[in-house]
């Protein structure tokens, strides 16, 4: 099997990187429209093959798969152009700039028999995939809220706002840890101090069930902070993706209403119950190995990817809701769907 | 000089320590409808006098001020009447259920010439001070965003959301060192898992001059966090009130827009700038102790106090418009004034 | 039962405020040869008697029992004074200057069938409790290092060096989770910077089953450190006496040798292998409420104390060896019991 | 200029990808034993040549300097054969098995006049040059003691303890920023809980002028904890390189002794100061990096490496006196020189 990789920028190298390792990838062809970047990467990877035009790309080479890791405003022309041609299709995160483009690219997708993966990077982590294991077997209970902080000094996005770069990882984590949560409302508020597109953003998510979610996304933060809590009405769970090893601890903790309705004027509401702690171990493999694995088998046993085009569809709607919101100081979306 | 506490639940106590310790206070009398907590305060401070009811206390005692510590939805009834007797009043936070009340009591107590404080304890706390300090030398440059997460296992309050209870805190402490920044408009997303009050709230506060809040409180977190960042244009600040001796951080960090618009198409939008840190040393007094102090001397003085009715006012406003905001999923409701 | 409390400076008040607490202790007399510091006391509890010559006490009021809280030098005086004149004493760590001093008084309270209680007071802890609770039933395995680290800002002692003041702890911590391991030698290194005794100070330990402990104790170090490393073959334990909430991880890590000797020239000659992490939850009593309920249940029960001067002589046997090494440069000394 | 690399293990690797990025290195010439390594440098690394017998690349290969990245034992016969050769040599930590062979190599390199340079990376970091300048410039004042612990679960070393592993590392960065100490005796004390070369050590170093260092180090900790304190008279910096980016503190904290003896009986003997600290910025260049650039510059100004084999004889003889007297349960060995 062949691959093409179109973008070599800050991911790009990553991807090469991890394709290169996969023994069912036979050649991969690198394009960049910088030149600069195509020699950098054929001077560590001397194999490749590089080539600065899409266009040449398509007409003069063969491959059966292209990787897209540009920035978003291009991913809708690149991906239509490559399923057009009979490609499998890679797209990074987020998927496409509108839902309109995404559900063009799914039906394309769906009708020429081709695969659609969109890389939801954090799905394919040990710590994601952990606490799934323990939210689905349903050690914590009923979810009653996930608040999730991604926060530091980050590379602003030439074409869209903070939500869209940072908040795109949590939703997708959300996503696949409460995927039968169904949204009813999106709310955004944040702040552009810099550009036009919003570097602080704060976004809630309603949920049929008397669930909610928050996530607060920041490019200005001085500090790093990456942590995401899931709150159950049985237990609690805090994932701290800047911990080295325990990143994820699971809190035998929560609060108990108090039934003797009379006492409770002069006596406290709630109880705390706070137990035992643990850390479970999270195996260290790394995502984008994971993840192109995972692409080079549903193409060779023709299944859908665990992260497809539905997926990414399914964020872009909630990061468009989103954009409308803040243009308007956190004005009610509504949402319907899972 | 006489005064007279009424509620001595979780927080009277300690009023009744630090009043006691103050060398113009002579007397120190003990109200409460529970007998029990009169009793175990007359046993670790026998010079008190106790009495169960309010009508009593009024009556029956000569004293010059007095200090109110019972839920929220009574401040306005003790405080009321308390003026009315021409008695200097103090009110634990926050300070009224409504805003009607709130400016009621600033209106008799100026009427009468009595003091009117508003105990928002932060504004006490060598840390606060120490991060007013900083703002108002300039350090940080012009403020575009204050960020403050307050949340734990916490006692669910009967009459109020967590809004007022935690939220609360971090309002007296922004409006303390952001004086100036006028309030456009409140929005605020929450949920209710428990009872009819919200256990989890946020909180959005946007301001004139392109500055924006925001705060989340939360009743249901396993672990303890409080934590506040203030960013500015020149540096930033972490008030992390969980640290034991390194409460306050100051980063020489930001971001830098590049000016060479044509190149910016491939590289990056923004440079950081990440510089030194450091953590002035905190005055470590009790924050009760100087507030009671503070209290004292406004009477004798006769000088406006440092958190007074006004102070208490506007954060009241901003918690009464969050209340009407969350019932709408975070409908903004304008906001004018300082 | 009335009790007399000698040494009201900095640890004294905490002795007054548990013992009041206590039922069965009818009177309280204080004696302190600083006139100011029993004013305060008396000012605080109002129903203690005070007395400022110990003679005086010990001649004109009647008590039960004695509590030493005075600086080490005159325990032994104080403690002698009290079990000739029939008084059960309760002495303040670390048990005396000398083990011959030791020595003396646990066989004078066994003649005089009164009781001896040292005042080791991690061992009333709910975090010590539960990790002895864990080495005994085993889930570490056999232990093979104890590690302990007591280190920050501290108050220099007059007469005796920063091992009888900090270590004394550790060794109480250590004497109580491996009362088994008999020790073989004893070694000190250290150094003297501001006075005539050691202010940092490095002990080893050997025992004879190949473990091995070290303590580090440190009164000029700029960050505070209390952190006690239980290593064990099967499990390790960490104990961070600075946690708020979580003191103590359980670590299901370790190494394993490689079997496959030939192999090992290329390869590692271990693995890891790491698991889980637990904290388990923690009693939050207050360690010197349960160690004066134990003095008061010994008497009653005419028991010996779980803290008796037996642990006390083997702790001041080691800091006696302690220092003798430490003057000769860590040479070893020889030491021969559990 | 061409360069040799010998031992492809672990650290050989890295030392390729370095000593690639270098201009002046037109060749780079892999010398490994085991076949399995030669291919997968030469799959990573096209352009390098391998070879498996050192007596062949000595003989039929062109190279200026050789790179010694073998297990200690054999480094003192590949870096004689390689100066009797007439090349520069590179030597990893920690430089020879004993201080005859590197004494040696120092004379042979002087007589040859070669370069002799001993890879003590750490002082290649940004961390540890911040460090120097700040002693150097006084702002610590005198230092009175020196703590570092480096543990964590670690490869055992086939023919070396856990000493010549990590503290190798911790002497490196004392030696560079004391150069002028004079140590005058060494005592080390420790324990092999699973083969005949202690798995935990700690070292104390006694020097001459009233200051004290102490290395603690340890292969099997659950925690891994790389933490040096350096104590100053005026200020005290800790140095902890498990912090992502505020890797140094320096705490303007101290002890002053009171003056007023006679009160000193009642009294604390010590005030704290306590005051601001800060956190300086670190460069984040790879260390690696800096050292391979200084080992070309070296040669190509024919100058004396900033780490030279002087700098690798000292820390050899401290580990070799720490086997001596951990042998003999840390016995004093005396020490003359810096």
């Amino acid at each position: 099997m062949n691959i093409a990789i179109i973008g070599l920028g800050y991911w790009g190298p990553n991807l090469v990187r991890n394709f290169s390792a996969i023994k069912e990838v036979k050649k991969i062809i690198c394009c960049d429209n910088n030149q600069k970047r195509l020699s950098l990467i054929k001077l560590k990877y001397p194999s490749v093959e590089t080539v600065s035009d899409f266009d040449q790309l398509l007409k003069h080479y063969s491959f059966d798969a292209l990787i897209i890791s540009t920035p978003v405003g291009s991913h809708y022309k690149f991906a239509k152009a490559a399923l057009n041609a009979g490609k499998h299709v890679w797209v990074e995160k987020p998927f496409t700039g509108s839902s309109k483009n995404a559900e063009d690219l799914i039906n394309l997708s769906e009708k020429k028999n081709l695969k659609l993966f969109v890389d939801h990077t954090f799905i394919y982590t040990g710590a994601v995939r952990k606490i799934k294991e323990i939210v689905d077997k349903g050690e914590l209970g009923d979810v009653i809220y996930f608040d999730s902080v991604r926060i530091n000094l980050g590379l602003f996005q030439h074409d869209v706002n903070v939500l869209w770069d940072l908040a795109c990882h949590d939703l997708s984590i959300m996503n696949y840890i409460l995927p039968e949560n169904k949204i009813t409302g999106i709310a955004a508020n944040g702040i552009a101090n810099f550009y036009d597109h919003e570097n602080i953003a704060y976004l809630s998510i309603y949920f049929e069930n008397n669930c909610f979610a928050h996530i607060h996304s920041n490019w200005t933060s001085p500090v790093k902070i990456r942590r995401t809590i899931v709150g159950g009405k049985k237990k609690m769970l805090v994932f701290d993706d800047m911990e080295n090893v325990e990143k994820i601890r699971v809190y035998d903790s929560g609060v108990l209403m108090r039934k003797d309705e009379e006492e409770s004027i002069h006596e406290a509401l709630v109880q705390y119950r706070i137990g035992d702690m643990y850390s479970p171990k999270v195996a260290q493999t790394e995502a984008l190995s994971l993840a192109s694995r995972e692409f080079i088998d549903c193409i060779n046993e023709d299944r859908v990817p665990l992260t497809n085009g539905y997926d990414g569809l399914k964020i872009v709607k909630i990061l468009e809701a989103a954009d409308k919101s803040i243009k308007e100081r956190g004005k009610i979306m509504e949402f319907n769907g899972k």
